[in-house]
């Protein structure tokens, strides 16, 4: 059983994040999943295939870590699996984002297979919890998009477990994973994220 | 005759559709038009001329099938035809949205004569109804842009008959036709096709 | 003299095109200038050097066709003669606008000089008052740019003269006129053009 | 000791200055910081890592022109003595903001090391205060981003001393810093380097 009043919290905060999201361009026609812990075992999440700038309050379900649905009939994503296990590798994350932007897809895609995308010399890095120098280079996985989502989520969970100091990853033609303490902190990553992949696909259309 | 709320209901959906894509740029300089299915044999539609960010009741007219007024004495665009022969095709179809975006006419610009647009490896393929899969292909065939409608409407009629799961097409320099069950999986089919239209342009530049 | 209620209305119409045109990024940092006809001698029009989108009555002021201010002590754009000479020429004009938008300026840089940006094939030229097919041309001189008015009002005037059909012009590395009969007309205008300059840069993009 | 009434107003147009930046997107995730002046001795400057978006009250502190805190428990920007230097090399300016826009990030990374940004034959250049004509050059100095801000302080203190006329400068990857006499000048010459930015970005993407 988890605290109602910390669901309802979460919830909001899930309902206020698709609003600025769905605005921003970054979770068009239902897309995107967005989650915020509850407690130790409870996460709230959005209902699959909603309209992520209209959510209210009977669009947000609780699932477990298991990705089980708890006193709810409602399905959450299929991505479900990929938002708790996040949340079981780091007991301190508070929410998990993850969006569907041109940028983040078009950069993915570009990407050679295997290569990761990595950032350097960008003052905006500092944005990321943990970094204090643009000396620094974030670096961010690109998975092959799969509809076998546990076997995504596994590969997720290894990579994570050997760099937790990372703060997000791509699915290739998908989007963007990023996670933080609170959700706050979450949007100011996605913020960053958004604007390095802008400033990367600006510098290829100049430099190919 | 057709049910009056009925037609309010569709008229007010036209209305609702026009605020949110004139504001997004996708039916500048009174381009564009709009309708919804009343019943099986009426539809509303957006009168000619009309500024689709400030659409009012009086800005929606009424046509059967053959695309002759009812009730009104109004002009519908001369492209009204394009509308009914998809609601004549597809009986389940609630509404029809045709815009101008820049993405949507730059592509369809770009692409050789007889070659239709095709689209795969997106996530967001699954936001069109029906679709399951990011391993599927979406085709959007491009026809000649003309001033003969009837001729056009034609051509659209036999294709999509034999092309019944493909959500929309182009015409050449002019914009993007698609349809859905109700205004709502029409809307969110023009925010999947200019999401799309947006990443090919994207790495056209890049790797054109 | 002039009837004030004709002067309060032309000045409004002028004061909520400064909110759209800024709204859109077509006008920032104090650029740009708009008029609109109060009667066949007098015009309303910009008082030069104010922040656009934060236009008031008091940023609105009367010139005759000569270009001198009446019953006012302020200063009217030194781009004046520019509005005036239109309204000479073309007694069925109503709104003159002049905008500054990115588009416009980086395409008037990149034309060579003494070449004419022609616009072709392109649905949205029907925004156009008095094109009704794809099938035509729209011709765009690009004058270049000089802080000698009065010789470029003059360029203008011949030119027009001999292409009253012609919608509007750019000057190099500055900005685009456009007018209608109505300031309804005018906007169309604005939004066609941006549209179309838009169409011709992403293009250029893609095949440079 | 400083007026109180001259605070509060320098603090609300910071406030205001972040709604309006951040609604653009040149503040993201926390990045940026702005100031304006009190007196000859005190400054009002935004407390580190706060939401540009959201200021309040709380978010604007005061410092002295060595960059101390005032009357304040509060830490300023790390880059704080990058605000100062200005205010002591300029009695009359009023107001410094700092801004992390893509454009600017992405240009500064893409001018080789020791190169200025030239800009000229842009009518938009006559936004900067005391330039009358498109027939100038402006120039901005782009400098290699550090951590050791003294010695960046010290680099712009004698560029500016040197070109006293020029109206702001980059930091390679990671921003713009410009100012005026009053926050309305210093705003304008962000619109107007923004749009300057973005046409030189524009030209490149066409002609590389």
């Amino acid at each position: 059983m988890f605290d109602i009043t910390r669901y309802a919290t979460a919830a909001q905060s899930v309902i206020d994040a698709g609003r600025f999201l769905y605005g921003r361009g970054w979770s068009p026609a239902t897309s995107s999943n967005y989650s915020a812990r509850i407690d130790a075992e409870h996460i709230a999440i959005t209902v699959s295939g909603r309209h992520k700038g209209e959510l209210a309050a009977a669009d947000v379900m609780v699932v477990d870590l298991a990705g089980n649905p708890v006193q709810s009939d409602c399905r959450s994503s299929a991505e479900t699996r990929l938002h708790t296990v996040l949340y079981e590798l780091f007991p301190d994350v508070g929410a998990v984002l993850h969006t569907h932007s041109v940028k983040a897809t078009v950069l993915s895609r570009l990407l050679p297979p295997g290569r990761a995308l990595t950032l350097t010399d960008y003052e905006l890095q500092k944005a990321f919890s943990g970094i204090t120098t643009h000396e620094s280079t974030v670096t961010v996985p690109v998975f092959d998009n799969t509809q076998d989502i546990d076997a995504l989520a596994e590969d997720t969970r290894q990579w994570f477990r050997a760099h937790p100091e990372q703060p997000g990853y791509l699915i290739r033609g998908h989007g963007l994973y990023t996670w933080g303490k609170t959700m706050a902190d979450c949007l100011r990553h996605i913020e960053a994220f958004e604007f390095l992949f802008e400033c990367e696909l600006e510098t290829m259309r100049v430099r190919p």
